[in-house]
């Protein structure tokens, strides 16, 4: 139990640091005055965007609860609500600090390129640090009050289904909030860029477009608030699931308690090395952005393997554990560790993988790029062939790590593996939401008319933004896939729980599953249907998203055209133009769409649990709902890795003009060329697929897997 | 033994009918000297690729003849041998035909569209009678001959493997051709396209672009035989597998040799009914081309429904035949032949599905016409969209026939199911094959400068011919999905063999298996793994695939631009381009990038089997293998339906803008637009999609599988 309040101190730890590096970046120079107008406007938009979206989650989330509660009870609802409000309030402190950070970033960038980036960079580890700390804080807390004050053992019942819940919150506001905030995003950059850029002829963030504020609006929304909720929810749902897991393993052992505490310990621990990391992006003497960054993730990593060899001593010790498999495999702690250190190792694979894939230099953008100097068609061919084939190597290394982890401890190793990965999430989630401060600190450069080598520090901070956020989004589905496996393994080993105690003799408990026989092996037709179904939701899900963006997109141009002809000044630049009005616009058009799609995976495991039932029998309705999570993983990873993948290389090739980019024969292609002009083209077609519907599938695909092991809580009450 | 001798008589009737539809075709009105030159040209490329295609083949297939004849004997290379020399017969036959009816097809556009519709169809009947009719021949003969004059048994080994070897040499044949022709034609047209139509301003099929010869060509040896080699093997390999299936679930029954029989019997009457469909195409009063289509095709499936009740009567009855699984269902020839009117009308419902998601005056095309009006990365946006969410309800089809047929008769049921849908892969494939040769006549009539109104006629034609196309494509991947569970039943049927006598007391054979305990259940984690690594081929396939078009078409604006530097006479009509070197160029291209990805597919299994036999024991390498060959199809049948349907789509919304495009505010768009300009970007990216990536992924599945299979052999020979 101290180790558990150790692991509270750590995640509070994560507290402390958000306080000071708020004050930190609240007490630098805010900029002049037209600056501090432009912010204004952004900061109000995303204000009421958020709120919006917010009170919109809320009005479903209270049905929610006290359906959770009336049938699972309250202290499980309690969870629920756990999960979802905390979820909420780091990304609305993350965004809030975002959007006061990005004008102090631009004023920053007026003075020093590392200026610039200490603030961006420490705007961004707020929004990291709270994720993970306050991730961390509502697992370890309610479990702390659930088994202390509330008198419950590790393993009942109410422990697990509470934390499963609290795992749905945070599921909740992050499907909403990654699709939303993506359709905002992605609908005001795409629709901006067309009227503006294409048809009025003038340049990305000019303040005559109309929805120049809603783009940056946009970027907080979508990559800060947005991409806090699905990190959220993956280290939540994958903190919870590990537990489950060693519930389950190690059910009536001494050890349930120390392996259920471990992963804790863990994500604890990688905390405060998180903490110290991010102390280590300095810019070196060669000025490299990335290098400076990478310095702290690599600084984090290091750490974190000794941290989790800390944490390893801490909770179940270097020694034998247990058997965690059904053929006996006994574990050691060193086993464990190593699956820790498999964890990090993957979490680096990735990180190179995606930086090779979507990193201007390397052969996939520059391939863009050259298909770029053939016109539009080459150009989107060449991003859907990259995009396609980027899938292979993160795939081959999840394999590696399930197969590395499973032969050392089992699932319980491979649970390990992926709590270490997410672990690291303050300082991954740190690299990603640098990116939205950086991308409006350029546009706030640009509106303000600030000197031209202001506008070039900020791009330079932004085009690293581009490959961070491709790196986070390839390390966020990297581990659902590895999660795959452990969400996959807590429906069955539930599933398992309940019918074994159903079919004892006399049992009255959980009688709905007497005489379940569940059967998982791919000869059963409803595994395949299963498999089939889960399959489509990634596919399905993807197109709506695809659609709602171009909808949304559809919208703004219409608006902008109006604004145009109803204040001709707007382009002579004697007229103001509406930002509001084009915010709102998109906010109504972005809570509209939302909704639909993100019912789909909500809904999906629970209509085909019963239609199956109706027409099979139980028995084959759970075999199908099973095979339905892994269905659903094994097409989503390869949906959003090609979708993040494809999407950052079309943008880091549209980038590449801008510097001048030589082709195959030696001549040389600049902004503005024909070439450019396709590779714009590519851009527009990869902002949805990397920034709505690509991310959205990973909550998706978790979403899918939480509610399937709520489906079976609420089957098991009832019964 | 009757009825074989009258299945056999039923697929010499399919040549007797392409002798007759060969004559009638070649007895027609051959136009002008014009059109004779330009149809010389086209006829000699196809030839000269084709030519080397199969040259290359051929050197692949005698290599893995004298393997298979070492490892699995001779009667078993022999089966291979048919299998890859009927299904190129076929191919080539096909193509001849098709490459002397285009500009026949264009001379009787000149007189009337039922002329023009007539010799284009019965060309592609051609095609399509010769593909199933060889496929069955070859089945059937060398089933008869290895169960009569060689004297085995129907169920015994060397029939199984030597069947099974068939459908690979047709599967061989099959993803050589589907991407060396994909490949070929879409690197001729978007290469042409590039340099023709955007560069130097001229249009389609102008006799000036040094490309235009190329594209026609291509027309024949993708869509033509690259497509029959597909059907023809998706026919052999489905035949087979449901054989075999008959074969090991009614072992030793007296039911054996009948319900073997009974997939063949279905062919062949359906060839007869196919062949009788044909008389149906007739154009109606309205002058609808697609009616005229469609009511051949559902005159086929009406008399098809009565012709399976036919085949029930002939060979299994109406009566109870035995249990078809570990549980005992019975089933009678009632449940059975229920079974095959699923199977038309799961046909049925993808024909009508495809349709609307690819023929023009349904929301989806019009979506992304209307997108185009936004500029071309909206264009991309939404056919992306549409692609995505075209997977869906062909999804939903296909579970519904696996649910429905499962319940009925089991996986047997399933199968019977396919056979009755590829039964009609006669008809389906003349629909198909009548593309290429409208296409043509196209292009001979614009190159030969002939009235507009013959360009008009042969334009009416080919519109149809591009969703007859994507309808084709469609249903081949429906099978395939279908499909596929018969197949991995095939797959586990014959390990679970090979282990049973294994481990029978005293056994010396297949020693290979002893003590193999194969786990398919997905709490395996290499069952995981298998289905990850499978359900990357299709990804990493279309990736390469994607790649190669994007480089070929690459290599053809060069030449074409060095022809016109060269030679300034072209643009102005006084000198004749070179068609022969861009023709020779993208042969040589083609089968260059054809070998790579083809070995793909055919390597996977044995790698993977060997690699995780090394790392995790035998069973497991059996287990893994079972999930790749579910994965590769979870995925694979996304990305194939979505890669047809979209680019289907895509095509369309351009053809849209031809007769003016009326937007959603009113106004009118017509070719030569800002919005038609976007739609073709639309269309060129459409293009690999649907025609050499997205089709060549239903060779890449059955491969897999078919290898999977043919290792078990090897495996059980070598024990």
């Amino acid at each position: 139990m101290n180790a558990l309040y150790l692991v509270i101190v750590c995640g509070l730890l994560s507290i402390v640091y958000g306080v000071w590096a708020i004050r930190s970046v609240m007490a630098s120079d805010a900029g002049n005055a037209r600056m501090q107008e432009i912010s204004g406007y952004v900061r109000e938009g995303a204000q009421a965007y958020l709120r919006r979206q917010y009170t919109t989650i809320g009005a479903v989330g209270v049905v929610i609860f006290v359906v959770v509660g009336f049938l699972l009870g309250w202290p499980v609802a309690a969870g629920f609500a756990i999960g979802a409000i905390l979820s909420a309030v780091a990304g609305f402190i993350g965004m809030n600090v975002s959007v006061r950070a990005n004008v102090r970033t631009a004023a920053a960038a007026m003075q020093s390129l590392a200026g610039g980036l200490d603030i961006a960079f420490k705007a961004g580890a707020v929004t990291g640090m709270l994720v993970a700390g306050l991730a961390l804080l509502g697992v370890a807390v309610y479990y702390a009050i659930l088994t202390g004050p509330m008198g419950h053992a590790p393993t009942d019942r109410v422990v697990v289904d509470a934390l499963v819940a609290l795992g749905f919150g945070a599921s909740l506001i992050s499907i909403f909030a990654r699709l939303g905030g993506g359709i905002f995003t992605k609908g005001a950059d795409v629709g901006g860029d067309l009227v503006g850029k294409v048809e009025a002829g003038i340049p990305e963030d000019d303040p005559r477009n109309p929805a120049t504020i809603a783009d940056n609006v946009g970027d907080n929304v979508g990559d800060c608030a947005g991409m806090a909720a699905d990190l959220f929810e993956t280290y939540a749902v994958t903190v919870v699931a590990t537990m489950v897991l060693a519930a389950i393993f190690f059910a009536g052992q001494d050890v349930v308690a120390s392996t259920m505490l471990y992963p804790l310990a863990i994500c604890g621990i990688c905390i405060v090395t998180s903490i110290i990391g991010t102390f280590f992006v300095r810019l070196g003497a060669n000025n490299s952005i990335m290098g400076a960054l990478y310095k702290g993730l690599w600084a984090t990593t290091l750490f974190s393997a000794l941290g989790v060899g800390a944490a390893t001593s801490l909770t179940v010790g270097w020694g034998p554990i247990g058997a965690v498999n059904a053929a006996g495999l006994q574990v050691t702690g060193w086993n464990l560790f190593f699956c820790g250190i498999l964890g990090l190792a993957v979490t680096g694979a990735i990180v190179w993988i995606t930086e090779y894939y979507t990193g201007i230099g390397f052969r996939p953008v520059r391939s863009i790029s050259q298909a770029s100097v053939t016109g539009h068609g080459t150009n989107v061919i060449q991003g859907l062939a990259v995009s396609l084939e980027s899938t292979a190597l993160p795939t081959i290394v999840i394999v590696i790590g399930i197969v590395a982890t499973y032969q050392l401890a089992g699932l319980f190793g491979t649970a390990i593996a992926v709590t270490t990965m997410l672990g690291l999430a303050g300082m991954i989630v740190a690299l990603d939401a640098f990116g939205p401060v950086t991308d409006n600190a350029g546009g706030i450069a640009e509106m303000a008319g600030l000197p031209k080598e202001v506008r070039h520090t900020t791009d330079a901070l932004d085009a690293v933004g581009n490959t961070t956020k491709a790196v986070t989004k390839g390390y966020a589905i990297g581990s659902a896939g590895l999660g795959a496996l452990v969400l996959f393994a807590a429906y069955n080993s539930d599933l398992q729980y309940f019918v074994t105690r159903a079919n004892e003799a006399g049992a009255t408990e959980y009688q709905y599953f007497k005489g379940v026989t569940p059967d998982f092996a791919l000869t059963n037709p409803y595994v395949v249907v299963g498999l089939l179904l889960g399959g489509l939701i990634p596919f399905l899900f993807g197109g709506i998203a695809m659609t709602a963006v171009g909808r949304a997109a559809g919208s703004i141009v219409e608006e902008v055209r109006a604004q145009f002809r109803a204040k001709p000044g707007i382009m002579k630049g004697t007229e103001k133009p509406d930002y509001g009005r084009a915010v709102d616009i998109l906010t109504k058009a972005a809570i509209r769409e939302m909704i639909v799609p993100s019912l789909l995976p909500v809904l999906a495991p629970i209509v085909i649990f019963f239609g199956v039932e109706a027409i099979a029998g139980r028995s084959q309705a759970f075999s199908a709902v099973g095979a339905m999570l892994l269905g659903v993983i094994v097409t989503g990873l390869f949906v959003a890795i090609s979708m993040t993948s494809g999407g950052g290389a079309w943008d880091n090739a549209k980038k590449s003009f801008e510097d001048g980019f030589v082709d195959a024969s030696g001549q040389k292609h600049f902004k503005g060329s024909d070439a450019h002009k396709a590779s714009v083209t590519g851009d527009t077609v990869g902002d949805p697929y990397k920034d709505t519907a690509g991310p959205a599938v990973n909550p998706a695909i978790k979403i899918t897997n939480i509610v399937a092991l709520l489906l079976l809580a609420v089957l098991a009450h009832g019964g």
